[in-house]
Parts: C-alpha cells; sequence; structure tokens
C-alpha cells in the first residue's frame, strides 16, 4: 500500500486528503442543480459505481435511494472469486477476508437408496479450484458489503454520501445538447414526501432494481421468463444436528423438495433457500400467504432425519425465480449508436434478473459498474471520446445474457423432480456435475469479452498462454525487487482507473541498457508515438494512466535495482518522490513461478495490457510498439502537449 | 471471526455492542473518584493494557496522559513477529500487515576493500527465518500502533478513551487497606495547568516512560549504563541512488560512522539512525548543538559513494543510547512479597530502557502490559488470588535483563570501530554473524518463562517438542472441521483473557467415544474434578476461562463431526447456539502436518495448556487429569456453585 507521495500525513492512511470543493451536506443545504454524474440506487451496482467516482474531484457525483438509510438486512450474500479480486483493488478484501465466511466445499445430500425418506451425503466438491483465483468464494450480508464501499467513498477526497430519501422517478434526455442533457426528476420520499426536484446530469446511472424508474424512461423492457417456482429464504440463528450445517450444502429430498445451505459471517449465523410449492401460470407469490414458518416447517421436512432449532429469523423472504432482460444497458436505441453516444445507463436488476441461488446477481451488478465506471471518468476527464462509453452496454449485454442462460439452467435442474435429476451419468447425480462445470463461470472467472476497440486480437496469445485476453488478468505469485516481499502480482492494481502494461522479461534480460524490456521502459518514456507520453496529461504522474510494471526470470538477489531503466523508477507526487514498487522477480520461495504457472513465454517474454476493470486487453511482444500505439488511439485523445 | 452469538446485529462487527454503565465522558463531566486501574501513560504499555481491560464492562478502567490528544509522529516504528502474533489477537494484524512495511532481507554494507571511502554490499540476511512465525516482522510508525489501540478501546464495551492532559504526579498506597488503597495525585498539564485531582485505584500501572512518576512514587530507580554514544534519528521523505533503500541495511563506513536504515510503512518513507560523535563523560546531547542538518550530512558521508536528496525530514530526533533497570517492576519491597500483593506496577520504558535500534522497545513494552493485562482482569473478577499479581515482575524482569544485556552487546558491536569489528570470523564480519545470532531474540521468539504456579515442569515435553513450555506457542496450519478452512491454529487465540488448552489426538483416534480425546472433553464437562467445573462461573459461557480445541491427524473428510464430544460443540451465549469453532485436523492442502512442524506425539497425542498471553504453561498426557486439576487449582479460586 502507497502513501505519503505528497509528504506525511497521519492517521489511517486509507482516509485519503478531502478535496476543498466539495458540495455542502449540511442538514438544510439544497440539491445540486448540476451534476456530472447522478446515480440512481444505493445497491451493489450503484455503490460501487459511487465509490470509484468519488476518488475524482473533478467529477461531481450524486447518489440517491428512495430509502431513508443504509440497507440493515438481507437480500444478496454470495461474493465469488472475481469480485473478491475486484474488491482487493478497492483496498478491502482483507477486511472482508476476516469478517466472512469462506465457502471451501460444497457438499451434496440426496434421498438415502436405504431409506429415501432420510437424507444422506453423497458428494462433496472444493469450491474454489486450486489456483482458479487466490481469493475465497465467502459469503457475508448485503449490507455490509454496501457499507465497506460507503466507507470507501467516506473516505475519499469527496467524502461523497449517498441522498436518501430520494428517488428517481423520470428522466428526459436532450439528444442535441451537449452540457447536461438529461434532465432527471427527483421525488422525496422521506419528511418531504412527493416533492420534487429537478437535476441535471451530464450522465444517468440507473441501478434502481427491477422496477427501475430509469429503465423505463428510457424506453427498457425486461424480456424473459417470469418462472412459476415459489423459494423461500431465511437467515437464521438456529441449532441442528445436521453434520453440515457449516458448509455449503444442495440437499434434495425425496418427495418434500430441496434446500441450499449458505453458511454465513460470524460463525453462527445460515442462510437457507426453501423450496416451496409450484406456483400456477397466472399466480404470483404475493398472492400466497407463505410466512416464515413454511419455511422452517418445509426446510424440517427436507432435512429429515435431521432438525432445526430455529432461536432468531433474522431476515426472511419469498421470491419467484425470474431470469428477464432489457434489450439494452443503455438510452441509445438500436442503430443509432454510430449516431450518438449513451447519456443513460442500467446496470444490475435495472437490466437483468435471475435465480439468486447460483450467487451471481449482487456479482454481477457490482461487475456491470466496475465495467462502466473507468470508461465514464476516462470520458468526463476528456481522455476519450464519448464513443467509449458504447462498450459499456455491448460488453456486459453479452454476460448477462449468459448469466441468465446459465442461471436459468441451473434454476430447472435444481428444481427439477429428483428422478429426472439424480444420477443420470453413473453415480454422480446431475446437479453434481452441472455444479463442478459451473464452477468456473460461479467464481465470476469465466467472464471473456470480444474483440473491440478495448480488447486486441489474440495473435500473439501464445506468449502468455495462461492470461486470455478479454479475460480477467490471473494473479500469481512475485517477489518486488525493491524489498524482497513476496505477494500477488495482480494486486499492485487498484480501483484507480488505470491501465497496466506488466511486461514479462525474456530470459537472461536483467534490464541491462538494451534489453527488451529496458528498451521497452525507455520508448515508453520517451518515443513521440509513445501512448505515455501521447495520452498522459502534463500535470499528472507519468503513471498516471498507463502503469508499467516488469518481471523478471531471475531472483530478486540476481538482480541490480540501480540498472532499472528510469520509467521503472520514476519519480512522484508534489515532492517527486521516487516510487519504488514497479519492478517484480519470480518467488523464490516455493509459491511457485509465474511464468510457468500462466504460461509465459520463457524465450521471448511478452507484454500484457490489462485494463482498468482488470481485464486483459492485449498480449503483445515486448517490442511492438506499434501495436501499442495503435491500440491506446483506439481509445484515447491526444493531450495538448 | 464470531460474531451475533447473542443475536444479530449490523455493521462493522469489530464494534461491539456498548454496555450501559460507562462513565459520562461529556466536556464538563468530571473525572472518576475511584477506579479499578489507573494506567499513567497512553504509550505502546499503557495502551495496549487498556485496549484489554476495556472489554471488561466490570472492570473501572482510566488512562491519563499529559499530553493533549495521541501521539502523531516520531518514536518507535519496529514491530517483530512475536508482537504481530499478539495483534492478530488483539484483532488488527491484518490491517497493520496491509498498511505497513514488510522487513523481508536485512543487508549489510561495508567498506569497499578495494576503496574504502566507498561503502558496498557484502551480504544478505533474511530477516524472518523461515516458519519462525506465520507473521511478518513489519515497520509502522508508533502513533499508528497507538491508533490501532485507541480504536480498539473506542470499539470496546465501554468504549475507553483516554483522559488526555492529565499527568500523575504523586501516588501513596495504603497496605492496610484492601478497597481502592492507592491515593493518586493527578495533575493538570491542559486549560487547567497545575490543577490537581484525587483518584483512588485499586491498582496502578505506570506506563509513564523513562522519567516515570510511578516509578518515582514507589522508590524505583533505573540503575546500569548511561551511555555515551549519541546517535540520531530521521525519518524522511527522500530519494537516493542507493539501490537498497527498501531493504533494512546496517550500514558501515571506514571513518564516518554507521547508519541504520529502515524502510517505512507506505512506499517512500524512510527512517535513519545515525551515528553521531563520541560524548564525553561528564556530556548528555542536550549540551550539544545537533540539527537534522548534522544527521542529513553525516549519512550523505557514510553512505559515499551515494547520496541523499531529502524532500521532507517527518521526525527526527537525538538520543543517546542508555541500558537501564529498576530492581523490580511493581511495589513490593524485596522480602515482602509474603506478606503483601502488588498494588502498583510499572511497565516500558518506566522500568527498562534501552537502544532503539534492536527494534525492541515498544514490542517489550506491549508485551510487559500483555503479561499484566489477564492477570489484572482475573484478580479484578475474583477468580484468582492478588498474589497472582507478584508474577508479573518476576516474568517480566528477568525478560528485561535479558533484553539489556543483548542489547548492549549489540550496541556496543554495531558502535565499535570497523577495524575491531569486522571481518573477526573468516568473511562475515562480527556484526553479520551477531545479527543472525539475534534473530531469534529480535523476533521476540527467545521470551521463555520459567516455572512457576504458571508454568509447569518439562516432565512431558516429548510429546510437543516443538512447543516448549514457558515459551509461546507456536502456531501452524491445520483445517478447521466444520467448514474446511484452512488457518492457522494460533489464530484462534484472542486477547479475552481465556485459557487455551489444545488437545492433539493420537493416532486412529477420531473421537469415537471412548477415545482419549472424547474422554478428556466428557472428563472436562463433566467431572467435579475438572478445571472447567471448578473455575467457570455459572452465569458465562462454558469456555468462558479454559476454552478446549481438539487438533486430528485425519483430513476433514475421514471425520465425523457428529460423532464430537459435546465440548467441542458447545451451546453459548444469549441464545444458546453451537459453537463450530473448535475442532481442527490437519492441512490437506500442502502447507504442512502441524503433527511434523511442531514435533507432536503421533502415537499418544497431547495436550498443550496456552495461557492469556499465548504463552505455553504445559504439555501434558491426553489423560493427565490429576495435573491439569493441579495445575489451574495453583492459580484460580473455585466458584461458588
Amino acid at each position: 500500500m502507497q502513501y505519503y507521495v505528497d509528504g506525511f500525513r497521519g492517521g489511517d492512511p486509507d482516509k485519503k486528503n478531502a478535496t476543498n470543493t466539495r458540495r455542502d451536506r449540511g442538514e438544510f443545504a439544497p440539491l445540486p442543480e448540476k451534476v456530472d454524474v447522478l446515480i440512481a440506487g444505493c445497491g451493489p451496482a450503484g455503490l460501487c459505481l459511487a465509490a470509484q467516482l468519488s476518488h475524482f474531484p473533478e467529477i461531481d457525483t450524486m447518489i440517491v435511494d428512495p430509502m431513508p438509510g443504509p440497507l440493515e438486512k438481507g437480500k444478496a450474500d454470495g461474493i465469488n472469486t472475481r469480485t473478491m479480486e475486484m474488491f482487493q483493488a478497492f483496498g478491502f478484501a482483507d477486511k472482508v477476508k476476516r469478517e466472512s465466511y469462506w465457502v471451501n466445499q460444497t457438499n451434496f445430500w440426496m434421498p438415502n437408496p436405504e431409506n429415501p425418506a432420510h437424507i444422506k451425503r453423497i458428494g462433496r466438491v472444493q469450491d474454489v479450484t486450486d489456483d482458479s483465483s487466490e481469493m475465497p468464494h465467502i459469503l457475508i450480508n448485503q449490507a455490509r458489503v454496501h457499507e465497506l464501499f460507503l466507507d470507501d467513498m467516506n473516505q475519499s477526497p469527496t467524502r461523497l454520501t449517498p441522498d436518501y430519501s430520494w428517488s428517481v422517478v423520470d428522466l428526459e434526455v436532450d439528444t442535441t445538447a451537449t452540457d447536461y442533457p438529461v434532465t432527471v426528476i427527483l421525488e422525496n420520499t422521506g419528511i418531504n414526501a412527493g416533492e420534487r426536484k429537478v437535476v441535471r446530469a451530464n450522465y444517468v446511472v440507473g441501478c434502481d432494481g427491477a422496477r427501475s424508474a430509469v429503465r423505463t424512461a428510457i424506453g427498457g423492457k425486461l424480456h424473459g421468463d417470469a418462472a412459476h417456482q415459489a423459494w423461500g429464504v431465511m437467515d437464521i440463528l438456529a441449532n441442528t444436528d445436521f453434520p453440515d450445517i457449516r458448509q455449503k450444502c444442495l440437499v434434495t429430498s425425496a418427495h418434500e423438495g430441496n434446500v441450499l445451505i449458505l453458511p454465513r459471517e460470524g460463525g453462527y449465523l445460515f442462510r437457507m433457500y426453501v423450496e416451496l410449492d409450484k406456483l400456477n401460470a397466472d399466480e404470483r407469490v404475493a398472492n400466497r400467504n407463505f410466512t416464515v414458518d413454511h419455511l422452517i416447517a418445509g426446510a424440517n421436512r427436507i432435512m429429515q432425519p435431521y432438525s432445526l432449532d430455529v432461536k432468531e429469523v433474522v431476515w426472511w423472504s419469498i421470491y419467484e425465480i425470474g431470469h428477464r432482460m432489457t434489450d439494452r444497458f443503455d438510452d441509445v436505441p438500436e442503430g443509432e449508436s454510430g449516431r450518438r453516444n449513451p447519456r443513460v445507463f442500467t446496470a444490475g436488476d435495472a437490466c437483468h434478473t435471475h435465480s439468486p441461488k447460483a450467487g451471481q446477481g449482487m456479482n454481477v451488478s457490482m461487475q456491470d459498474t466496475f465495467n462502466l465506471g473507468w470508461k465514464l471518468v476516462h470520458v468526463l476527464q476528456g481522455r476519450a471520446s464519448a464513443d467509449l462509453l458504447h462498450s459499456y452496454s455491448s460488453e456486459r449485454w453479452t454476460e448477462a445474457k449468459r448469466l441468465v442462460e446459465t442461471d436459468h439452467e441451473w434454476a430447472r435442474i435444481m428444481s427439477a423432480p429428483v428422478g429426472e435429476s439424480t444420477l443420470d451419468n453413473g453415480d454422480e447425480p446431475r446437479f453434481m456435475q452441472q455444479f463442478k462445470a459451473n464452477l468456473e463461470f460461479t467464481g465470476g472467472l469465466a467472464v471473456k469479452y470480444d474483440s473491440s476497440s478495448l480488447v486486441g486480437t489474440p495473435t500473439y496469445q501464445a506468449l502468455a498462454s495462461g492470461e486470455e485476453i478479454g479475460r480477467r488478468f490471473h494473479s500469481a505469485p512475485v517477489v518486488r525487487l525493491a524489498d524482497a516481499k513476496q505477494m500477488q502480482l495482480g494486486h499492485v492494481a487498484e480501483a484507480d482507473t488505470r491501465w497496466r502494461i506488466y511486461a514479462f522479461a525474456g530470459k537472461n534480460d536483467s534490464s541491462s541498457p538494451g534489453s527488451a524490456i529496458h528498451q521497452l521502459a525507455d520508448w515508453l518514456q520517451h518515443d513521440p508515438r509513445s501512448p505515455v507520453l501521447t495520452f498522459t496529461a502534463e500535470d499528472e504522474d507519468i503513471d498516471g494512466l498507463i502503469d508499467l510494471r516488469a518481471v523478471f526470470q531471475q531472483t530478486f538477489d540476481e538482480l541490480a535495482y540501480e540498472e532499472m531503466p528510469s520509467l521503472l523508477r520514476p519519480t512522484k507526487g508534489k515532492l517527486g518522490l521516487q516510487d519504488h514498487e514497479k519492478v517484480f522477480c519470480v518467488d523464490h520461495k516455493g509459491l511457485g513461478d509465474i511464468y510457468d504457472m500462466r504460461g509465459i513465454d520463457r524465450e521471448q517474454g511478452c507484454m500484457i495490457v490489462v485494463r482498468p476493470d482488470q481485464y486483459i486487453a492485449h498480449v503483445l511482444p515486448l517490442d511492438a510498439y506499434d501495436a501499442l500505439t495503435a491500440f491506446f488511439a483506439g481509445i484515447y485523445l491526444p493531450t495538448t502537449q
């Protein structure tokens, strides 16, 4: 963790120095008339975006929510490994790791063939495959995730906080205007309920859930399957003689349906999803008088011979599975993307809904806005043309589509009668097979963006076979040269909207002048065609947009730090202090060699270009200067130097 | 991390529910007239004790400091692995690991034989030996350590905060009184400077530094060597061409003296200790007009051919090495320990001073009060007789003595002219040899308490050859049975004043009824002679004083959780919820087998009794019930059942 670059300041380093241009947020202060970004909804999607934007004082961000304050309990609870990698970039992964339940194993229970009225454990699956991520799959209540983002916002230079008790009810986009073209109507839902205010925005992001007013305002409709299977969910403090209560379990009974058990943070709490009766085609769960007692009774029937002794019901809800999504995630009508750029976006449940049981909802929602955040920042900073924003809908719609389809299939398998779903293929029941096949997907690790101006073609993919273009950069252990610290290379990525270029040295390259690494660094620093020179603003650090890191095949004691090129030891900040954290070497303490682990070509080395949202944009030879020039020229506008 | 045992409550789990009996700490509220414990001084020793006591609402604790508020910069910065293990128990080790500089290597520089005016790297030493601790050796400013303890106090049930601007000036002990026998005179150092107040206390702990008024009041005097070697220390933000600036370095020049370089938190800051001229016998550093410019110039001379470009001096100081200590750390005169129990204690610099350069001061100070804290709690809770408190001075004095001697020797070697200290034994200079020999000591891992009522005799030491009685419990990787989580066994220990018994099962013992583990657990839970039955209060959880944990040789999937004895699955808290975190098994994922790593007898198993301050009190066979009974009977008073 780097800090003090602009001088010493005591206290918690996560608390950034405040900017002096903050909005008055006093009790009777007015709402702003204009903002750069208005976010509707303080769910995971909205807060993830707000947290990212809050670190940029030059961007006026407002986030509203109709609730009077933060969420207290309930809703989602699954954080997959991919989201944990993102939390690492936000700086609170360690805190989450400490507080949360870790899903290490998923156990499968089915009717005991010798006594089908009783369930029996039929198998276990390791939940996070070895080296699929350095992060655990964890469970924690959504309210706590909100709080961590709110803390991050509150510690940011802008000290951003939500405007609670305000709801977006409508908006209009003036496609002929360039400044603040979106007129948003907010309605008070608190002490002045019904009062309306108008705020004009450059961009609006609807993270306002399945009944999104933002989506409706831009003409979006959820299409798909409104399912007819009711499930109940409860978070309970309870005792039980069921031995696997602290492991994730999928339990299928012979005649009473299924439960999904998710142990939770703190060591005592757990969640159960309980299958309820099938609904009729025209029936909705609101019409049925399910209570939490139905859930508890249902769980007790399903889990025979085991039983639950519930001490406290923390939260419960009944819902039905639906798998629906909109045609696009922005306000640009089909066929008009060449003529206009998006001004309004939807994210999370506002544009795709699905079953909670694969644990994807909260994750995909945050990944939506993590994809959007850096693009908005770069457009608002004037670095990139606004047509960059088209890529949000195109990239995330494809992923949402895959999610809805995979989740639909999984829900079907989970809800299928035992006779149809079990033992289709030898001894391993179908839902266990499917669970295993889905692991990469449920980890959030299967996301792959197609080739575009933001994702290169895989001409040189063979130079880093384990780091696939379009997928997230897969971290591995390294040792930092300057201080011999063992660490994860991927953890240099912060949620700071910067690009990273990881330059892997070829064999025998120890960065002596003239070596490929040295040449690349010098070219990046000095050549007029270098994207670092072309796109970095004069008043920002040389790594302000593109952050070069080098990795060597030698161990730390075989390299000479003093020989490293100056771009790998840049001076930064108000004081011009040297940054010592750019150069890495292979781990010498047994955690593995990153070249082997990620299939990096040992002879030639390569560079891996990674987007601000941690996705791999390109794999190129170390001397592919022209390709690098062309790639960044397709995204950024030259700064006036 | 376990929470919600008394029911769900949202928010940060480190923030405990507040008690309803807190003192009014409003701006004009009076000081209390009586307290259980009065702590003088908000340094590491005082705050470590205050943090521990703050979690016990039944104990009135007051901590005063003459400063107007928390320390902002300077002073100590080294946290050794042992202290990090203690921070883990306090719950903030992860935060410190994230923010701090990790000392991975220590490098040695000496005059280049070919050009003695220039220094040259002559060797590197791995700073934390493999498997000496699961924790890193870190550097972070003392003010931040204070803040972490203050946060812990502020999140505790008592929401304890210091009374700043109050200084202990004198105290008197009435040896005939039993209630609040210590009369303490406080003097205001703030807005009402000079105002005096009297507070009566049951116990007073002087953590008030080398000029301790508490020590003086009980007649303590620092004896020893007032040294005559002046050193300067500075925390700076600076650039340099010295290639090892992000590694700890001991640099010896041919004629200009020595510097010690300590990289610091944040990636830019570092500390330098610079040797200054020898002082005359009757001279003190205050009489010399050293400035920070002398330090910078001195460092530049010593480090030739490298140079420093200082951008900001964050803090600097000049000091002279002294190695001094008092005869005892409490108020009981020699020979009177049979007649009276201590009421006043000294800790940290108040009773032992030494050079900062071995990085021990802050660590030993905190370890002092971590040793005292649980004893005070248990005496004040009425669990233990007050003669338990004699052990504080006897245990810590021996350790301080060793510290002063080791540190004295180290300072002598560090300050010795190059000609005498180098190359005494082949190619490795004497200071490098000594550094290596000291590593266990400087890690804080060499502490070993002698046999006493708190430390058993090593009759059965061979059952756990790697867990030596009297030394700290050495953690190792395990997997928790209930949720298959890979973790460190030692991390079950919290700073909660509880004892842990780690029961290691013998081969083939899977806790079936009748096995040694099962019998031990049942005996502890049900036998009238069991210390759990005898010393646990009726209104507390069954693990309120003695926390049994079991470790098995099988992997998690080979054990039946449902067969575990009830003491290993106890119900706890207001709701009577089952605790699932008592049973462990060997790691199955390659981190090592705890039986092999710690020399646990595979055939017989054993139990390791660990004190609340993480020191090993006993190693016993699993069936040594009588020894266990006798051991705890030597410390605790039976509860009236």
